[in-house]
Formats: structure tokens, C-alpha cells, sequence
């Protein structure tokens, strides 16, 4: 079991993992590809402390050397759900579950809002992980949205299951989809249904009846991967701690609300990190 | 008047001070000698993202070097005290005054305590700037207590205007002082008196009767310079914004909690300065 599950590879993420190594925990981070595209983009970045005038990608890169100096690699796979047990989490990822004593979430912001009804109807039809929940749409109608062509696994595995599937990529490309999969070139826009999911409405009007609906995101929100979360604006709340409502659960960074700022994110991590150890050495 | 003055000049000071300027904020720092004498005598840090393995005192340079690289100088001279005076704050120098919209405290943590009585004195008894209260004991006696020789200084101004002088250095060197003042190989230990200062108790035991008592320090706890500035476990009380209870000031770094740590005081510079450029662009 991890001590520690860092979501996210940004400067929160980043900061939170080296400092967690620096107090001697096992930690693992799972982050998107570029881990922070906002540093990626940004010319030129005056305002953090020793780096004057400095190319965001530039930053970047030293970031992930000094997290690589220490011996943390980010993973991309996707978390597609968590689950508070108690006094540890499970982290459901598309092949394989993993359990940490703690969690720290730093997400950051700018992640795909969720559709109208999307929220509502997680675990009732709405679902991230079709080798999870796939089963369960045996002989049914299901819709797959998916941001990037590692949707098309998820298809295919829904195609040998279900007894319908449309799929809506929101990239370009090729679709190596198959042959019995119905690919739409229309968008979501909302997701309605009375107890369960029944209809995903979509953007040129037209509506399918669907049973399920799975969704392939880069980065999932974090208010859609942890039941219960309390927010405040929008933003996972924390104290000065940077504990959340959740015991042993801890963000840091831009998900945590205003400014949206490198070293901001930086600080946060390592007060993070910190608390998450702190934590940790209470319960041993 | 300022915009924003910095007292402090350790990474929570300067990263305040750099994201004033990036806010295009008129801004002045300052600090003691050191600046950071955690940072300058760290043997290596790892922990602060994006510089595996530095030495603290290489830090230390690079950091007061992107400070310089936007025009950031601190000035050594120590602030006294500290009014506010609703929409703006009058800082006390030893020469002089100056004005600031609003007030950063990164002071850190670290500073000697006050004596017992000292706190509670300040006004009636308990100075921290012979040029400034120093007519006020014309024809009295008062002590001198100094951590460095800028304290002979305020010793030779008192011995012109006191009775009688005693001087307390708490250094080590030659003292330079009029041949007036009676210099005590002691120590400071506690001041007393009823609704004034009256007596100066010493480490060895002896007591002095005294009118007035002048400390002569570097930097200064905040709590003693800011009247009315609420704390909590011995730090600042700040909110997530870096708000402290007095509109206008803000506080980060050290001085507003554990942990003691880099990272954390960078981020918060950050964050006090980006609310009290909004709070300064809300009152234009």
C-alpha cells in the first residue's frame, strides 16, 4: 500500500511529491501527459522565487527532472474513481485498482466542465471506466465520449458487450473502431433520465436512447472522483492545513481555488505533503 | 506613499516583493542584514521544486539576485513600530517615517522573545527608538538593551538627555559609548513596575530603578510593532488570502505557521502580494 497518491503531475503535484520523499514515503504520482500545459504554453515567467525571467517550458522540464532526480515518474493512466475507506483510499484506474493511506489532489483547473445531468447520474449510468462497470451493459445500449484515441479500447471492449454502441470522439483523427460501432460527428450537451440515465441529448438536437454512457477523460474532475468532497466556489476546500473535509485526503494547488499561480501551487504542495506525513506518523 | 512596504527580506519577503512589481505595485522591502540566516546557513535543500540538491546560501544569492533583476533593494533599517491609520500605515524608522497603503509582515520566526513585561510596557516605559521617544526621559534614568553596536548609537543620543544611562550590549566588541553610561556585564530579565515601567530586573538578580527602557534589536516581533494584530498559537492569524484581522495587512512565511519551510513561505509571498494588489486596484 502507498503512503501517499499524488493525483495530478503540476507544480502542486510535483512540489507534494518531493516533499513527501524529503519526510521518507512512499509515494506515486498519476498525472496527464504534459502535467502542466498551462507552464507548457507560458512564454516567460517572472514571478517565481529564483528563476527570473524563465520559459514556462523550461520550468516544466526542470520540474520533472528534479521529481525524476528523486526517483518520481509520473504515471498517465487515468484514475477513474476513489473510493474513502476508511483509514485508507482505493483508486479504481481503467485495468487495476491501488490503495494509499492517503491522497492528495492537485488537479488543477481548466479540466472539461461536466455535462448538464453528467454528475447526477454517475454510478446510474454514468460511468469512466468501461473495464470497471462494462458488464454491467450486457446486451444494452451505450454511448462512449472520449477526448483522445485511447477511447477507442473502451469502445471496442463495450462493442463485444453491449448490444448497441454509439461513439462520439472529440478528437480528430482515425477511428480504429469496430465495424458494429455507430461513430457520430455530433457533441454531448446533456445527459437526462428520471432514477437512471436514459437519454444522452446531443448537440445538433438530436437524442439516444442509452442505458449507459461512459465517458474517456485525459483527467477526470476531482468533485467526480471522490464522493462527498466538500467544495467552496467551485474548489475543493481546505484549511491552512491544506486538509479537506475528508480525513487523510489533502489538495493543493489551483484546485484549491484563487490565485491560479505557480508558487502558490508550489507552497501548497509542500504544506501538503507535510500535513499528509504528519498524518500518517499520528496513526503508526 | 508606497503601495505596498515588505518587512522582511527571507523568501517569503522577497517572493511578496517580486509579484508586487508584477502587478506593476511601487513596493519597498525591509529586512535584516542576513535577510534569511535559515536559508544562508542550510547545507543543501531538496525540497524546494526545481532545484535538486541546492546549497541554502547559493539560494539565498539567487533569490536576492531576481529581487535586484526588477529593483528590489532591501533597506537595513529596522521599522520601530508600525500605525495604522485606517486607509493607510505610518511606519516607524529610527530616522524617519514612511507610508505604505498596506503592509506585508514576513518576519519569520526565530526572533529572541520578549521579556517578561516587555510587551505589556511598550509605551509606558519600553521604547524601541531612542530618536523617536527619546525626549521623553529628559532628566531620567533609562537602560539600554542592544543586540549589535548600531545600539551605541541610541546610547550616546540618551546619555545627552538622560540623568543616568546604563547600557546592556548583548554583543561582544569594544562599546563606544559617552563616559557617562555605566556598561553592565549582564543580562535583561524581566521588566516590572505597576502602571509604568519602574524596574529593570537583571539575570544576576539586581534591579534596576529605571524610567525607561530602550532595546535596540534588528528585526522586532510583529506582535510588538503592530498594535492590535491577532495571533494565533504565537503566529499571525491569517486567512487562506493571507489576510490578518487589520484591513490592509497582510502577513506570510514563517510568521503565520508552521511549517517552517521554503516552499511554503515563497507561495504565501505570492499570495499576500496578489491580494493586497486587489485590495489596493478595489480602493482606486
Amino acid at each position: 500500500m502507498l503512503d501517499i497518491a499524488v493525483i495530478g503531475c503540476g507544480p502542486a503535484g510535483l512540489s507534494a511529491a518531493i516533499n513527501a520523499r524529503s519526510r521518507g514515503k512512499e509515494v506515486k504520482v498519476f498525472g496527464a501527459k504534459l502535467c502542466s500545459p498551462a507552464l507548457h504554453k507560458a512564454h516567460r515567467i517572472d514571478n517565481y522565487l529564483g528563476f527570473p525571467g524563465i520559459r514556462g517550458e523550461e520550468l516544466r522540464q526542470r520540474f520533472l527532472d528534479h521529481a525524476r532526480a528523486q526517483g518520481i515518474v509520473p504515471s498517465t493512466e487515468a484514475i477513474t474513481a476513489v473510493y474513502p475507506m476508511g483509514d485508507y483510499f482505493e483508486l479504481q484506474l481503467r485495468q487495476e485498482t491501488v490503495q494509499a493511506r492517503t491522497l492528495i489532489i492537485t488537479t488543477g483547473v481548466g479540466i472539461a466542465r461536466p455535462l448538464p445531468g453528467e454528475v447526477e447520474f454517475i454510478g446510474r449510468g454514468v460511468s469512466y471506466c468501461a473495464t470497471c462497470d462494462g458488464n454491467f451493459y450486457k446486451g444494452k445500449r451505450v454511448a462512449v465520449v472520449a477526448d483522445s484515441p485511447e477511447g477507442e479500447e473502451e469502445v471496442n471492449l463495450l462493442a463485444q458487450l453491449a448490444d448497441r454502441v454509439w461513439y462520439l470522439p472529440l478528437y480528430q483523427g482515425e477511428y480504429r473502431v469496430a465495424d458494429s460501432v455507430e461513430i457520430l460527428e455530433d457533441k454531448p450537451a446533456e445527459l437526462a433520465g428520471s432514477t437512471r440515465l436514459e437519454r444522452l441529448v446531443l448537440k445538433s438536437g438530436r437524442e439516444l436512447a442509452v442505458d449507459g454512457c461512459f465517458f474517456h477523460k485525459e483527467q477526470l474532475p476531482a468533485t467526480q472522483i471522490v464522493p462527498g468532497l466538500a467544495l467552496e466556489d467551485k474548489h475543493i476546500k481546505v484549511d491552512r492545513d491544506m486538509a479537506t473535509n475528508i480525513p487523510g485526503l489533502f489538495a493543493a494547488g489551483d484546485v484549491t481555488g484563487r490565485p491560479y499561480q505557480l508558487a502558490k501551487a508550489v507552497g501548497e504542495g509542500q504544506v501538503a505533503a507535510l500535513s499528509a506525513a504528519r498524518y500518517l506518523d499520528a496513526r503508526r
